[in-house]
């Protein structure tokens, strides 16, 4: 049994400061590092990769539309084309960072709408994953459990990583609880580490509507910006040592 | 005797058309594509690199300060460490098409104020070679001939290539004469085609105030954005050839 | 019998020119201004502002989402907040450039997907409404005519323009066509002059179905990026003129 | 005696905060509020104003050059036609969410790099200068005391108010000591309430050299960005009051 533990990092910009990365880089085992079209900057990916190495987190692409101002958070009506050269481009710009400080790149997962949008469109799935493939067809694809996304990379040929989420609600379906529903989000640091070791033991969650439904989770996404962010990082990975699961860099389905 | 005819290329962004790169690609060995600060955005680069590669024609990196609005021509007080980091991040990004397409990127020259600062300021110099070896060291630089850029390159220890230009005019101490003052372009074909015979054949040019003066011409730079610039891309290579001059892709000193 | 010929003006931006102002401004009577969020920028609004006062051509604020690499023509995710908030500031940095050159603005029209998605959703209607209201309560409201965003003038108060096209077919209710449908653009100028005329003197149009529809023409919008466009709006102005209609400057329904 | 206090606000973007503007609004009377060059943007420019009008404090644009990325601080070789035309831009912007919210701007201070290079070149204070009265001829223009905005401001024949730093160490030419050097920035709340109570009542301050030079002073800035920000606001008020100066917004020369 094993899992890895992702965190998106890097995404100050310029002037602006932002999450807590020195201290969640301690816990987490790969990191996904913002490209610049949502957040994120040279100077911050330069000091954000840097930041990985030292800590022996894997580095990942964080890529985005391009919505500063919206955070990567706005559903934008971009086409495939658009999709693919936008993950290509901002794969590329960080993997020159990954190689400055003798690293290279281990994954790439889309931020905010674009991830949420492929993970809903076969289209915009396979515009990423070729995206991917085009940059360095070697990188592991993060993708929803479950979602477009996965077949998506099986035909573009990279390999597929499934993502679970630590503190979200699940529908019956796989998919997740929208965050303007109740309950989408779960804050209690003990319940959050225990559905966490729960996937990662027995591949399996309980639903919002109760029942548990088979999830595959071969990562678990933690969030860095939000109070108390290290130490939940750090229970969720005290929940899984003591379970047995063991704790490493993602890697990719055979 | 052998020269490298290069071009900025790939200028267009969004919605705006720039530049002729279908017709000039035809007589150019080497492309210096805009990686999305000055000019160019992902699916022009993608675009970009396309067409070089059906045209046999090697592709390089043409990083800017970011300042899309001034399309890069404009003096920015960056400090090195900015100018290193955007140097390595555009170059990453453009990498990327670069392998999306089965190549890889031979050269970076930079774009506008950038290259003329550097050109003159050593810090600023170092910054951007450090930036280019950073990203790849086995990319060659394109410098300004006699400029503080050569031994810049030199101390990062990476290629240098020095280039002149083929329709500006030079001073006696070889920087290149001020487009603000009269006599700085030349327009003349035939003019600006013998000119570029004898800095390749003889390594020597005549400065605006009489003298002959000595400059390393390993590539040439014609502009693309100007009316007839296929035309007189065409004159000087064919002024080349009739000299007896190989024109090839640029390759770095040995 | 009058209407108003509106066109769309001032996008370039930077070093990028786009479409022809200089000789569209001679057949219309009122411009909408790009104010830099899909195009235009602060140099490009206040040549094109002098431009319309030189001509006597009214002037009126074009706002957009912020996209200028998708050039406002993507639909986004923004909020009415946001929507209303991105209207008042285009509209007010206009407005300065308007006072600087002795005029006012006249009116407002969205641009792009703004107004695609405000023709169709009541909230962004209002939202869009609100915020021309709050930058001057004294603007025209451009709206496509019937739409949802009559209505949200209306309720905010402030005096609506109804908007037809002259080379757009329309649907049997009186929605234009989509651009990716066959048909949907008309290209004959003497087709396009005629539906104009048509417009303008019974207030009716054919649908692309075959039946006449009603439909309100206080302004009409003739397209200034394609080639031939003055042309094309100087056929439509001279048969409006032929039949009898007076062509001057959009004024809000009483 | 009177004296202004005036403080930037309106420094936060998209998901970014920056600054204490609900704390420090409650010491000052003039807010310099950010326009979307440097930093904020529509929504955050309108929930500013609205702070301000909630606090009775009297708002103006601060604009700057286009450059998120370095917040305005990096000189930018912009011509003065593009200055005075960011200047309007950035103002009629503002102007739009002071209509919003039932107000009206009373000031123009410059941000950053653009407030000192103007401070220094004639042509750019003119510029400015231009820019500020194209907007609107009303506005009181906040200038460096005894430096080149001045003069500019007097040859536009707009009204002009000096500015003193109230951290800020002085050269004996009434220049500010350059942030660079040591003694540049003055931390010791006593002292720098002393020394804004000394240039108000007296209309001088020590130089770092040790003479004493004068200084006009309509308006002393304080910084918002720093820890501690509003307790030294409050203690320069204190400060002041007890002097017998009246701190009230600001006003122009007569």
């Amino acid at each position: 049994m094993r899992i890895d533990i992702n965190c998106d990092m890097g995404e100050s910009f310029g002037n602006y400061r932002y999450g807590a990365d020195e201290e969640i880089v301690a816990h987490i085992t790969s990191a996904n590092v913002a490209c610049g079209f949502h957040a994120g900057d040279p100077l911050v990916m330069n000091r954000t990769v840097a930041l990985c190495v030292r800590h022996g987190v894997q580095v990942g692409a964080h890529p985005s539309y391009p919505d500063l101002l919206g955070f990567g958070r706005r559903d934008l009506a971009a086409t495939p084309d658009e999709v693919r050269d936008y993950v290509t481009y901002q794969v590329g710009a960080l993997a020159a960072f990954a190689r400055a400080h003798g690293t290279r790149l281990s994954h790439v997962k889309g931020h905010g709408s674009i991830y949420n949008m492929a993970a809903r469109d076969q289209g915009l799935a396979r515009a990423m994953a070729e995206g991917v493939a085009r940059a360095d067809p070697g990188l592991l694809f993060v993708c929803l459990a479950g979602s477009a996304m996965v077949g998506a990379g099986d035909e573009v040929g990279i390999q597929v990583v499934s993502e679970v989420f630590a503190d979200r609600a699940y529908n019956a379906d796989g998919s997740l609880v929208s965050r303007r529903l109740p309950g989408a989000v779960i804050h209690e640091p003990a319940a959050v580490a225990g559905r966490v070791v729960q996937m990662a033991v027995h591949g399996t969650v309980r639903a919002i509507s109760g029942e548990v439904i088979p999830v595959a989770a071969d990562t678990v996404c933690v969030h860095g910006d939000t109070p108390g962010a290290a130490a939940l990082a750090a229970a969720i990975r005290a929940g899984l040592v003591e379970a047995g699961v063991s704790v490493e860099p993602m890697a990719g389905r055979p």
